[in-house]
């Protein structure tokens, strides 16, 4: 196998532990630049391991700490497969209504009781710029 | 419930899923400041949710990162019941043989073929000072 179709391969295993993950973990920075993370739902939208849009509260800690500092990573993992994904890159907050249009589900008045005006109700745009494939004992890094 | 009461209790579902998880995700900050993640096998020491003592490969990217900067946190979830914990701390490296000793389990020589004086052996003490509690959709902070 060439170097080039290793990463292919580690990149398709990596969409793949993407898409059957139903929790995923995303770390911010808190406001003594420590890291503080949370679990959160699979992202509404995923754009390979790319760009994920994920939907949380406006009064959450987390948006305020990515407004005030965007650098985040995303990690998704399967503890049976000893397969793990990190990806490092950066969270726009956003409240555009397209966005949160676009992003909403049926039920998600249980989160955001107004509806997808809510002003409580926000969107965490992450994009990858890097990634590392963690599998059995061994690790890949490669770019995005 | 008193409000001690009430944390109390906290720190009681927090014990419980601690002393239940099995994979733990560990929080570093990466060279450029950018929160890093990775998950771990739980604990092999762990005086409730205080002090933890992970077992690690010395090369490991995340021992480079906690030696230049040990601000770190620790989060453990239960997507089933929605429960997570952070735990916001220090971490150390050890390479304290003693301390290394302690932590050895039969079979590590997977990990470090050496066995427990191998130089890629060394262990992540982790100690908590603050925590905040997720379940359903509320929070609660509390001090340690």
């Amino acid at each position: 196998m060439t170097g080039d179709d290793f990463l292919s391969s580690v990149r398709l295993a990596a969409e793949a532990l993407a898409a059957k993950a139903s929790t995923y973990v995303l770390s911010s920075l808190d406001n003594e630049g420590y890291p503080a993370m949370r679990a959160l739902l699979a992202p509404r939208r995923r754009n390979g391991i790319i760009t994920m849009h994920f939907s949380t509260n406006s009064s959450s800690r987390h948006v305020a700490e990515f407004v005030n500092d965007s650098r985040a990573c995303v990690y998704i993992y399967d503890p049976d497969l000893f397969q793990g994904l990190l990806l490092k890159g950066r969270v726009a907050v956003s409240r555009d209504q397209r966005v949160l249009d676009d992003m909403w589900f049926d039920g998600d008045e249980v989160f955001y009781p107004l509806g997808r005006t809510d002003p409580d109700y926000s969107a965490l745009l992450f994009t990858a710029q890097s990634g590392r494939w963690y599998e059995n004992l061994a690790t890949v890094d490669f770019t995005l």
